[in-house]
């Protein structure tokens, strides 16, 4: 929120996101998440969270986005919830969008896109929700779905007016406040509620005085927290937070931070929202008005020293950051305060679900890693999460994953792109083999492109992986396709930068694992092979029609990421499961269609090489439980292709 | 079972147990367990771990006990359990005496005997009933107490009819089937049934024939399985089996084996069973019938010998040992046989319980280690046992320790004996430290005697202790009283032969741990060293009024043996708890008053010295989270001395 009256302008005026960025900025594994690393910031309530950092002085930040007004859009959005996540916000917000539908299900909605970043992006979120023009049922209606859907926070404006002019309805939602009512009357402490401070005082008040006291009302109403409209200067927000305390308002007021991003954003902005440029400001930038990287740096260097003063007054514990839906120079501000967290610390290996029903979940099956997305909208509709154990008793019920329009789970390239990367025309196997070679090597393939993605994995390699590289080059060239793989660990560091996880002072562990597609003639090689291999390596084989050979004991899951910490009981969040892998496999082999088959003509000689595959290959996974020594899967396969010789 | 009319001879025969063996032939920690590894093997049904025995090749024995007839007799036996249980039998059977009020609560009934095999010594066990004289509602209350207390195995019994000769009666039980048929009805499959097979045909059957035919009767009422009374040449149950199959017995049929132990005993026993003792054998015992000792050698010599030549026809797959409660004869045959397993791997490091509802408890606090029978006691209401995780939301609701005179809770050594291990007359804190120090060391106290048990101990230090014993001597000549501990293990094989545990290639872990009683003079500057450790070192450390000091996070509880299984999640099985710590607290507090100072006349110094410590000193815990580098336990103590002085 920038002020009640600018939502409107804000999504006109930056809907175009700066798509530049989509994915391959980031060599960041998409499965490696980027919450706080404490249990409790898992359980607790973000009225809490923002409590225990005061108390540990522990500065933060949040960050201000606004819906998208198209699909494409919304996907590079949410990659940007991925990538700025990773910064360590205490949490985003989303604006409502009273012309846009904001409760429906379109893609675009406010509602969407919060439930995308709390579900699917692990995000702490508040989504802002307006009252005036709308009936009580609809509003129930919204929060209630808003429930459903695992948010937890709201921050309750009043919204615009139909007409120019104000009219005050009978029994209506004629101000904030009376949201702030009716959600506590109606759900109780369920959300907690945020509501918006006007440091200059709201342009339609009487006075700054009367409009604090509005303020203090909405505060006793059942808000839990402020955060204010944007202002120029810091000494402006510090009186406002004084006399705020002195009429007894003693929650959170947390600055809304505005770094000036461009000439005409700003005009707009300040007219919308009814504030005033300083003179000292307009000075500067009007000279350089037509110089966008000028403005931006002054923009930058205007924010980093007003933060800067707030967080020396000692007052301030937190900064709220109205990014526009822009990357560039909040990030910047955040890296130059010393508040973006290069390597925050992951509390599991994967990206936790904010949904406070996976509160508890702290195991997963390794097969979705590098699509956590697909796995979390599999198991929506599950009751419990597994805790502790996978268990072969959890009997797996994943939903079927025909869905693959779906904005959150789609491919962030272009048709166009994905043709220049996995081949215009495919000549035969040994051209699919060349395909996945290029994304391990990072090389271009034979017309000049990087693979930057693959069916299976929308992001470059991770750094994980990049341990394993010249290896999966040299298996890659010769049909072993390898779509998920780790290293093994024997005992390192919670906090290694690479593989570390979960509370400092603990030890992190890693079974060796490797997962690919294989041809019929590999597979009977291989079997072979693991015959030599039978108490050390576990293996599932399994073909699209379900032909499934295993030698996993009693069908039991295998534990292949796990954490020992201190005054903790042990944490294994990734096992290698029988059961579900024959979900994964109708998902991995449904990938070759739908992502690369269909991008051919139908009955074209390269739609049929891929449609060959998918029909006679196999999906293969290995583990190697004698995670001390040496990996030897590796070995397995050279043992392989040397009986194949 | 010998022979349905033999069971009160060997009751007074041999109910005077060879007690010379009581506890101290043994340094294994009672805390350490003797079931088969497989965790197939506590989730089947003892017909079905027949059944794999005989698929895999793998020969097994099993092991006849009747009741005692005094309560310490009963606590002899319970040792026993847990001495022979070592060896790995497949099950253990009680006999059944109708004189001795078998279904009764008594210490010394078989139903008891029964239960704490089951319960407190984890061992499948065969539950003997008879049926004759009486009434349907007495069995059926036999049977359903039998189930509640966790029982599976019934072997179904004629007894002896009540005088001299044998009235069949309507309408009851006159015979061993009608018992089969009536389990059968009430309880369908619940229980698997054995029943009694005669060699030579039962004395009083019309003939060899028609008692086969009686067999296969009870068999075909459901009976799973035939233990056969005691034969004298192998031949005599070779042609016995064969003249089963060929009348469509299919089951196994086990030969029950009786090594002669002495010659009076041979006597009384083939008076009984009315069989006859082949020529061969008289001639060679008539002569030498008062050596006891050479009665015995012939005696295994003989079962050897004829063991063998069973288990090379390939016709039998396991051995049913008559052990008339004697421990060494039948040790020694199974030894000289190579069924005895002198290093029978263990499922997890503490002996689990055979009662069904805690098939699948895996974990435990590692406070009771050495007084499993208690926690297994202490938690016998619990519906529900931890599984994978201790959980801090597991709210352990204990039992209260009140009942100290229970059998299987009691220690072996007799008062008199305690008291020269324990001092008869203490002259302060400091000989009581000595007690401690003598038991760690095994050297005797300053009157000669050695100190093997201890209240909270009644087994000689385990051979993992051992490991620690020249730290724990230093630390008890000062007034740390340790009571329980384990060194960190960094990855040893699971097949170590000393920490080892779980199914073969895995590894297993532990972090260091101690537990003592100390002054508060000791603990106040133990809590000021502990701050250099905060973030390395957990503790609780706790009084008997229950001042509770302890850092573990969020009352968490804390993993200290975990270990890592090819193709398994990873099993945890003790944990340091602080809920149940302070349940532990309470009786590990009140054994010092129950199990020493009530040794000691009121208002005597001896037992004012124990009450002192009582009441005054702290039991602590402490774990090092570090479990790769070296214990850092001995330095936090010793640099709580060097801040004493």
């Amino acid at each position: 929120m920038v002020n009640e009256t600018q939502h409107t302008c804000s999504a006109s005026c930056s809907s175009r996101s700066d798509g530049s960025s989509s994915g391959s900025e980031s060599s960041k594994d998409s499965s490696r998440c980027s919450t706080p690393v404490l249990d409790a910031d898992r359980h607790e309530r973000l009225r809490e969270k923002m409590r225990r950092r005061q108390e540990a002085g522990d500065k933060w930040f949040s960050l201000e986005f606004f819906p998208p007004r198209t699909a494409n859009a919304a996907v590079n959005l949410i990659s940007r919830f991925d990538r700025m996540g990773a910064g360590g916000p205490l949490f985003i917000d989303v604006t409502w969008h009273p012309a846009g539908d904001p409760g429906s299900d379109k893609e675009t909605s406010s509602m969407i896109i919060a439930n995308t970043a709390v579900n699917y992006c692990g995000l702490e979120t508040i989504l802002h929700m307006t009252c005036c023009n709308q009936t009580k049922d609809d509003i129930t209606g919204h929060l209630q779905k808003a429930k459903r859907l695992g948010l937890k926070n709201i921050m309750a404006l009043r919204g615009d007016p139909a007409g120019e002019e104000w009219e005050e309805e009978v029994d209506g939602f004629n101000h904030a406040v009376d949201l702030v009512k009716h959600i506590r009357s109606e759900f109780d402490d369920y959300f907690d509620i945020c509501v918006a401070g006007y440091p200059k005082g709201h342009p339609e008040a009487e006075s700054y005085e009367a409009d604090l006291r509005h303020l203090k009302e909405k505060v006793f109403a059942g808000a839990d927290f402020i955060i204010t409209q944007l202002f120029f200067r810091p000494e402006t927000f510090l009186r406002f937070m004084k006399d705020c305390q002195a009429i007894g308002i003693t929650c959170p007021i947390i600055p809304g931070i505005f770094p000036i991003q461009g000439y005409h954003s700003l005009r707009q902005l300040v007219k919308l929202s009814k504030l005033e440029v300083p003179q000292e400001i307009k000075d500067v930038i009007e000279p350089i008005k037509d110089n966008d990287a000028a403005i931006r740096n002054y923009g930058v260097e205007l924010a980093v020293s007003m933060c800067r003063e707030l967080l020396d007054s000692g007052m301030v514990h937190g900064l709220h950051f109205y990014t526009l839906n822009r990357e560039v120079a909040t990030t910047e501000v955040l890296k130059r305060l010393g508040l973006w967290k290069e390597d925050p610390r992951r509390p599991l290996p994967w990206a936790v679900s904010a949904h406070p029903k996976r509160r508890v979940e702290d195991v997963r099956p390794i097969f979705w890693a590098s699509r956590p997305k697909s796995y979390i909208y599999r198991t929506q509709e599950w009751d419990d999460f597994p805790n502790g154990r996978w268990g072969n008793s959890s009997s797996p019920a994943f939903g079927e994953l025909k869905d693959y329009y779906l904005f959150y789970l789609k491919s962030k390239s272009p048709r166009e792109e994905l043709l220049k990367m996995w081949g215009e025309e495919l000549t035969g196997e040994e051209s699919v083999f060349e395909v996945f070679t290029c994304y391990i090597t990072g090389e271009p393939n034979k017309n000049g492109y990087k693979v930057t993605c693959m069916p299976w994995n929308d992001d470059p390699l991770a750094t994980e992986t990049n341990l394993l590289k010249h290896q999966l080059e040299k298996v890659n060239r010769r049909g072993i396709l390898t779509i998920n793989s780790q290293p093994n660990i024997n005992g390192k560091p919670s906090t290694d930068p690479i593989v570390g996880w979960g509370p400092s002072g603990g030890y992190v562990f890693q079974k060796a694992y490797l997962e690919f597609f294989a041809s019929s003639e590999i597979v009977t090689a291989l079997l072979k092979v693991l015959k030599k291999y039978e108490l050390r390596v576990n293996y599932h084989i399994v073909n699209v029609k379900g032909q499934n050979i295993t030698n996993a004991p009693d069908l039991q899951p295998n534990a292949v990421t796990w954490g020992i910490f201190p005054g903790r009981e042990i944490i294994q969040p990734t096992v290698v499961d029988p059961v579900s892998f024959l979900y994964w496999k109708d998902e991995a082999f449904a990938l070759w269609i739908e992502q690369w088959a269909k991008l051919y003509e139908e009955e074209s000689p390269s739609r049929m090489i891929i449609q060959y595959i998918h029909d006679n290959y196999y999906l293969v996974n290995l583990v190697d439980n004698d995670f001390p020594l040496e990996n030897c899967l590796w070995q397995v396969v050279d043992d392989t292709f040397e009986l194949l010789n």
